[in-house]
Formats: C-alpha cells, structure tokens, sequence
C-alpha cells in the first residue's frame, strides 16, 4: 500500500498566486467587456522584453546547438564555470564581497531553490518566517513536514511568526527565543521595506550567537538605488558563517519566463548533527544539486552571461529604470488617495493600506471589479497583512500611468 | 543551531558520474596526448545536434521574447496548455492510450521529477529498486530518509533489491514480499532489457494487488522498434489505478543540454493514508509542482513542441536511426571479442559482461587505459552490475566505429 506524504493536506486553500488567477478568471468570464480593461497588478511577472543582448546571446547559443561541434548536451550541474565565475565576480568580488566561484549554483529559480534548500536540512530546526511573507517560504516548510496543522488565521503550529508592521517599518528584529533558520527577504516581498546595515547586522550577530541559518532571499536587489543599502548579505561581516543568499535572473534580466536563478553557499557554512557535531553544508548542497537537478539550459545561461557584459550592465540599469518610475507614479497616485504608503523605493513593490473597515480579499474584488485593477490582498501573505494590499511596479508605462488615473476617478 | 539532514551522510562516494568525470581528468592529465583520443562512450548524453525543427522553433520563441507583444514572463507551472496537449494527443490518445492533457506535467528533466516524486509520498513506505539500478533512485530515498546505512557492498538496509540478472533477461518479476514503491525502468538503464507485455503486466496485478505505486521511467521509449513490446506503461490495463510514468526529451530530441521533460499522473491513481484512506496523488503533485517550481523555460517549451509536428517527428526517427545503427556496431564488436552482450536492440545501452576475473572498475580503468574509451562500470549501478560495463551508443558514427575497431585490437 503506497503512502501518500500527509503533511501536504495540511497545506490551507491553493497557492495565492493561482487563487488569484481563479478569481480573476472567474470575474473576466462573467464581464467579458470589462476583462478587456484589467491591468494586472498582481503578481510580480516582469513585462518588458527581454534585453537586446540577452536575445543576441541566446540567438547564438541557439545556432551552436544546431552543429555537431557546438553542440552542448548535459553541462555540469551547478552551472558552467564561465556563469558561476561571471556571477561570482560581478556581483560579489567586483563589489569587494568574497565569494568563491564554486560557492554559486546555478539553477532555474528562486522558488526553487527555496523549497529545495529544505532538503539538506533537519526536520528538527525551528524555523522563524516574518508575516507577511513570500508564500513559498511557509508552504515549503509545511510540506516537508516542519510545521502542525494551521489555526483559523492560517499561522502553522511549529513556525516562528516574526510581525512586521507598519511600527517597526516592516523590518522584524531578531527574536528574544530561540531559532535554527530565518528565511528574510530584502527587498522585501510583499512590503518593499529595505533592510539597513544596521538591522542586517544585528540579524547575522544573533545568528552567530545561535549557530543559526539565515536564507536570505535577494531576488529583488537590483532595485535598491540608495548605495547606504546592503545588497547581499556578504556585506556584513560574519555573514559567510550563517546565511545562504538566493539570487535570480527574474527581476533584474526579465528572466521570469526564461528561468534562471542562483544560489551561494559559503564553504564557510557549518550546521550541526543531532549530536552537535558542526558540518559544512556546501557538499550536502552540492550533492543534492547534482543528484536531483540537472543543470539550467545551456541557451538560457549563455543569455544570463550576457548580462554581465557592459552592455547588459546598461540594459538592465533601464529596465530597472522603467518599473521603478512606474513605482513612482503608483505610489504617488496612492498616496493622493489619502493611503498609507511603503515600499517602491529601493523596491518594485508598494505596500498600501486598505481603506478603513476593508479587509484585503475585499480590496481586491473592489478593484478588480471597479477599477479593473488585479492587484495581490495583503493577507495572502500572512495574518500581518491583513489591511494591505501589494500594487507591483512590473508594468507598461501606459498601465501604470492607467491604473494611477482609474484608482484616482474612484470614490474610496 | 541549525541542524542539518543526516542522512546525506550515509550517502556512498559520489555520485556515479562525476566518479567517472574525476577518473578521467585524472587520467587525461596523467597522459596528455592519449587524452586527446578519449572516445566517450560512459555517461548517455546525446552527440548530434540538435533537429532542425527544434532550431527555427526556439529561434522564433527568441525573438518573440524580444517584443512586448510576444513577450512571455511566468507560465503555468506546469507547462504549456499547448504543451499538454501535443504530448497527451501523440504521445498517448494518438496512440490509443488514455491520458488527459491536465494529467501531463511538464517539468525540466526526469532526473528531477525521480527525485522529485519522493516529495508527495510518505515516509513509512518499503521501496523496491531492481538491482542493477540508475543510482538516482537510490540516492534520492537516502537523501529523504528512506534507508538505513550502506553495507559494505553498497547496498542500503531499508530497501528492496530486485535482482537483474543473466538468468532473468535483467527483468525482475515482482517479488514474493510486499513492497509499497517500486521503481522500473524501461527500455532499462543500464541494461537494455526491455519488459514484455506480459512482463508489465505481472508488475501491473501485483501493483493492483498490493495498492502499491510504479514510478516507470520510459525515458528510452523512442528507442523501441519492435511493435510487440510496450512503449507507455498505460498500455497495460490497470495501470492507471497504480503508476506514474516518467518521460523526457533528452534521448528522443537531443535535449540533455536544452532541459525538457515531463510526467503523467493519472487522476485515478490513489495512495493511502496512514489511517488507510485512499486519496488521489494528483493534487498533491500538482500543488507540490506549483508550489516549487516555475515552470520549463519558455523557449524550450516551443523546441519540445516542435517535435510533435510532422517534421519533428521524422527528425527524431533520423536521430535514433543513427544512435541504434552505432548500437548496433557496437553490439557486433562487443561480441566478436567473445563477451556476452545484451540489449543495444530496442534501447541505446549495451550491457556487457568483462572478461573473467576483471571488476567492472578494473575494467573501466583497462578501456580508459588501453582503449581510451570511457565507458560505465556495471558495479556504479549496484551489487549485481559487478562483472559488467555498459556501453552507450550515444556518439557520431565515426566514434562507434573507431570504439569497435579499438576493441577488436586489444588481446582481452
């Protein structure tokens, strides 16, 4: 009798991601005249093409494998080495961060590597998660069977809620109790907050103190323009003995579609065995990546290594350009409504408070349904969020300037 | 402290692959000109380039991708609608055989979804492998905490071991016990064998018989020319009831490198709880598919679709024409030294026995050394693979023909 893993039916409703898509779906289907007008806000999927030199790249890679010489079957798993040394010195050493070539691999997606990075874990660990949060982050843990059942408000027994709230600027501070991992996001997804240098140091001296893991989820950090702003967590000291950081190609290359992401695993890393025996945790990822994975192809890295050519470096400088003037017009046009704004600074997300008595799943439906706006309901992404809603900056010029005038004509 | 998952420490040496890759850097740098003569006939990646209708498809998916029009940013998860259904209509309903689009999930690679699938199922269920085995299988259950330790000849307490034998045809029959997983491959890696219809069916009754789960691994299926033996194992009344299939374009297109696969979960299939209620694994392995990944690239996704059309087809028939005419070749010379051969007819795997007293590592080192020839040592992929070497037809027929002309001339 085959056993099915019971933790998953634990797991509360679908994905937000593709209950938001049923209940668009279901709002097109009954008013197909004003489907036509949606303008999706909701999700954080880029829009704009993807840069010249990356489609030159995969072009050529492309025409290589269409030639016995410059054919290319399976590469090494972690990545090839001209991607992982490419990524290694553009984002870290060029920026006088140590980071080994052979502590980067490369795979197809953060989310990925989210959930995957539980399996060199123990099922042990007590795992602190801020609310409101990246979705994956929880339902990955619930999965793997770190968490009880959840409660009415959808919080998991066994997992550490960190709140962020509009008190503390939406940075959760290290926790008085003790705990094994922390999953952080910086910029932040949902809420666009940025942690200082200040607040990210005192997160890697409490997880020195506590031999704990830090999984620093870096997507969005070629957003941050303030240059007092750490972008990697390598940048505060002590980091290379406590964080693992994830990296994608999704929000700075428009990669979303085309899939490709990192992570670095400092050799530097310990973790511990039931009986306190402290281990690296670079061969147990090293082996799972080439166990269970089998390398991002080999089209799509030649176009994530065009990226770091000086071309791509100013290609990638407009896109990021393009969304955050779009965030600059959306937070404004908020802000006029007399909302509570964060975020869209040094993030593509703005994070608004719902209008008073409005919970976010009711936000949602009123601009879908009034102004034709998808954007993400605050509690989607945890208890905390509840009374905010996410508007993404990934858009079309046209759009967002559309959205800002639709949410402007309504009487809120 | 953050604790790590032990049972990546009972995990055996490396990984069978990157074992060879290391022996023969070592023995290319040791010999720097015999190194330039190595034939590679070891690891079963694909040599030819990649068919011409893949080419003008993921050309064009580029530069869609260029435009805001035809940009696409995040798919569904799970492949493709468009996807779906070509592989659903003429992998599967063309050929009489029931599976539902949405039953079809397209994913990166089978070495993946193999690893993968342990996500969905529990923890308590006895795991049966045939022995010789793809070491995935195995690596993958440790990993998850299915086994105990190793013993000294490699093999896991914990798991079945199905033997695969010269007595068998290297087709296990169900086992007299009751197991609740059982992995099958075929046509098999490494072996060659293929199941019978009647072979299939015994595993379908006993699956049926004991509620238990088939993960099939029809990888090689394109290589099955002769009409009488079964390419899906859905061809076999019941098996809907009772197993996942595993298929991937890397042996049929040519996409080791380009990273292309997908899986077939039927909705009929059921797996228990631990109380014995019987529910569904679709929507566990969808939510899981969801949940931790991002869907194949866009441009690959058009390159598989290609392969479906009339022209695609007709490439791939060129492409494993050749691959089993160097099987062939390959066959012939294995056999004119006296060795006792199997399969290279209906798979790209041959399976050879070494000469009398000679290990399956000895005998590797003695190809590398003399020959310069990579090949598998049959003992990488369990107990009873010692005593054989497998040989892949994956190379240019001038390779095949230089590796039969070499094997000739050496006094084994």
């Amino acid at each position: 009798m085959a056993y099915l893993n019971e933790h998953f039916l634990k797991l509360k409703a679908g994905y937000l991601f593709p209950e938001i898509a049923r209940r668009v779906k279901a709002f097109a289907d009954a008013n197909p005249d004003a489907a036509k007008r949606i303008i999706r806000c909701g999700i954080g999927d880029v829009t704009e093409p993807l840069p010249p030199v990356v489609i030159a790249a995969m072009h050529r890679a492309v025409d290589e494998m269409s030639t016995r010489e410059g054919f290319h079957g399976y590469g090494p798993e972690q990545g090839y080495e001209w991607l992982r040394h490419a990524i290694a010195e553009h984002d870290y050493r060029g920026r006088g961060i140590e980071v080994a070539d052979d502590e980067v691999f490369v795979s197809d997606g953060s989310k990925c590597d989210c959930g995957n990075i539980l399996d060199i874990l123990g099922a042990q660990n007590r795992v602190a998660i801020t609310d409101p949060v990246y979705p994956v982050y929880v339902d990955t843990n619930v999965m793997a069977g770190g968490t009880g059942e959840a409660d009415a408000s959808g919080a998991y027994a066994g997992l550490v809620y960190l709140p962020c709230t509009e008190a503390n600027g939406f940075i959760a501070e290290p926790p008085a109790e003790h705990v094994d991992v922390i999953y952080l996001c910086f910029p932040n997804n949902p809420t666009g907050a940025v942690a200082t240098r200040a607040q990210l140091t005192a997160w890697v001296n409490y997880a020195r103190e506590h031999q704990s893991l830090i999984l620093f989820d870096a997507a969005y950090e070629a957003y941050i323009s303030d240059p007092a702003l750490p972008r990697s967590i390598y940048e505060i000291p002590g980091a290379r003995e406590c964080a693992i950081e994830f990296r994608s190609f999704s929000k700075n290359g428009g990669f979303t579609g085309t899939r490709c992401a990192f992570i670095v695993v400092p050799k530097t890393l310990l973790a511990s065995t039931a009986s306190g025996e402290r281990l690296p945790l670079h061969p147990l990822w090293a082996r799972r990546h080439t166990t269970k994975f089998n390398g991002v192809s080999y089209i799509v890295q030649r176009g994530a290594e065009a990226l770091y050519t000086a071309e791509g470096k100013a290609q990638i400088a407009a896109l990021i350009s393009h969304y955050m003037g779009n965030a600059s017009i959306l937070r404004e046009a908020a802000r006029r409504v007399g909302w509570r704004v964060y975020g869209g600074e040094n993030a593509p997300y703005i994070w608004v408070s719902t209008p008073a008595g409005t919970t976010s799943w009711e936000m949602f439906d009123r601009m879908l349904g009034e102004a034709n706006v998808v954007i993400t309901p605050g509690s989607g992404f945890g208890a905390m969020g509840e009374g905010w809603f996410r508007i993404s900056a990934f858009n079309s010029r046209v759009n967002a300037e559309e959205v800002a005038r639709r949410i402007a004509a309504i009487a809120w």
